[in-house]
């Protein structure tokens, strides 16, 4: 099943039914008014969406109508728990040794992840606006699950069967906010604005085989002003799926329905010490501070610039058959106020 | 106004207006079923909610009931937004010392502030349920104050304008949890777990002359297992009012109707080095933490223990006539599950 939120002119949006082929959409306002009704009622309701979607997909419906992504919020506008992980340990183990720093070997199997702020998000072609053009503006490319209430202390092999819906993400980072943020010790707050998803969010079965061990096994398209940038298979280099990230997120709290947990940014190895982009043959990057990383090892000092207002990113998944998943959030950087 | 909110076995619970004297209460459903919705309708709202509250304070109202803080979720059972400050800098610098290390000189001027988790807070006479006795339980009380729609990069001047109601909180923190978690780099995640809030929150007018440049001049009470242990001046030794630390979260994004944003723990230096024990003629402290901290700058070691299950606490402000303002938080912790 597919499920995207329609701005209208409310916090929380009008929830849509999307066919599978996102071309068109019906609103399911009878059933679930928004996205967030529909997961606080998910074992209620979830059965009467699927039957929409069915009738969707098969013609069945009157009152359809052609789905637009440029006219969705994010699924969920706002939510009451957004916390991201950084499940591909090479994606770290990068950033550490290019400021010459050691992994430590616990990160390998202890998840990192940061408290996100959830009041706000913006919608998947919407601008993003900053304040500052030299507070180096970067996309990362992730994968997120939403999950219906988990309970505290959950394992990780129970935390997967409270996966809800799959979506994409651009966690908007501002990286030259970040060295002096980390250095206060209380984690990121300024240096992580507000985050976009993609335009439709999918239950796990819709993405069959690609869904393995609470993993998507497909290439994550990111590209930056319209030349790919990266495509690594977001199910390769995760360290820990999304069952371990849960469970990590529930060890001391319940998450409650609507909850959102992310992979962090996607990151392939390829065999080689740090991956490789997309000029050299390899898979490329799923944010710019990666390349800027391996610059920097390489080169002594980074080369690529982070985002300039004006500048566009779509990130974008496929099927086998070339046929968008989530639809593409697709943004430009623009200048705020 | 006061305003609180019922247990009703739904996620958001049932809106009441609480007399100024907190002994009773009248629901509101036709004019906001919940919080959220007065605050997500605040300008056209607050007025009509005003008027019930006046009317409910002279008599003038059918259908109320008697308030039971036990009945109470916290005002907002589950929120958009949780961002908690250390506005009180004597807490951060006594820490720090505590560990042989200097504070920064932009800890004065620069806000520390570190993002919540706001999915599922405890009700305020609720259990505190933890897993792990040795995970270090202590308690953190402060003041938080509740906002509108604040748009990003606010001035704190106008920040404080956006306040719509003050409570009261308890930041349980997970002592054990916290030094290897901020080692990683990413800041608190599992060591803040679930935060509960007074039963009761009031718009700042309800203050009187205790609200003064955003900040609140009252006592904040804390009893540990029947004995006061701490009663610092929440309107002393604030570095960042409510307005700074509101433009803090707002730098790089929007806050939104509900957003919670805390104090830190509240703490008076008392024109000592730490401030001073209620034993030793002190106001006392807000935390266990920062009593092991003098412990340990004065003995070498801690000697007070952190919480065990069955331990209560109770955090509650006064007004000068010795009324409670807020309600009391009164929280058992017990081990789960």
């Amino acid at each position: 099943m597919k499920l995207a939120t329609l701005k209208n002119d409310t916090r929380d949006g009008q929830l849509v039914v999307v066919s599978k082929d996102l071309q068109s959409a019906v609103a399911v306002t009878h059933i679930a008014p928004t996205m967030q009704y529909a997961l606080d009622n998910w074992d209620t309701l979830s059965m009467h969406l699927q039957a929409t979607y069915h009738a969707l997909n098969i013609g069945q419906l009157d009152d359809v109508m052609a789905f637009d992504s440029s006219l969705c919020e994010s699924p969920l506008p706002r939510a009451y728990q957004w916390a991201d992980g950084s499940a591909y340990v090479n994606h770290v183990e990068l950033v550490r040794k290019a400021r010459g720093a050691e992994l430590p070997p616990s990160f390998w199997t202890d998840p990192l992840m940061y408290q996100g702020g959830s009041d706000d998000f913006i919608g998947p072609n919407d601008d993003v606006l900053v304040g500052d053009e030299s507070w180096g503006i970067d996309f990362e490319a992730e994968v997120a699950v939403v999950t219906g209430d988990v309970p505290m202390g959950v394992s990780a092999l129970e935390a997967g069967n409270h996966i809800r819906l799959v979506m994409l993400v651009n966690d908007v980072s501002l990286r030259g906010l970040i060295p002096q943020e980390l250095a206060k010790g209380f984690g990121f707050f300024q240096s992580k604005p507000a985050s976009s998803f993609s335009p439709v969010a999918v239950t796990p079965d819709e993405l069959g085989d690609a869904w393995q061990g609470f993993k998507v096994k497909h290439p994550l398209l990111s590209t930056l002003n319209g030349a790919l940038f990266g495509k690594p298979d977001a199910g390769v280099d995760m360290t820990f799926d999304f069952g371990q990230l849960i469970a990590h997120a529930a060890k001391t709290r319940n998450l409650t329905a609507g909850a959102i947990i992310g992979s962090g940014t996607v990151s392939n190895k390829q065999g080689t010490d740090y991956g490789s982009a997309i000029e050299d043959g390899g898979v490329g990057y799923s944010c710019i501070a990666e390349v800027r990383m391996i610059e920097t090892i390489r080169d002594g000092q980074p080369s690529t610039p982070f985002m300039k207002f004006g500048d566009r990113i779509r990130i974008e998944m496929l099927d086998e058959q070339g046929a968008s998943v989530f639809g593409a959030i697709e943004q430009q950087i623009k200048e705020y106020p």
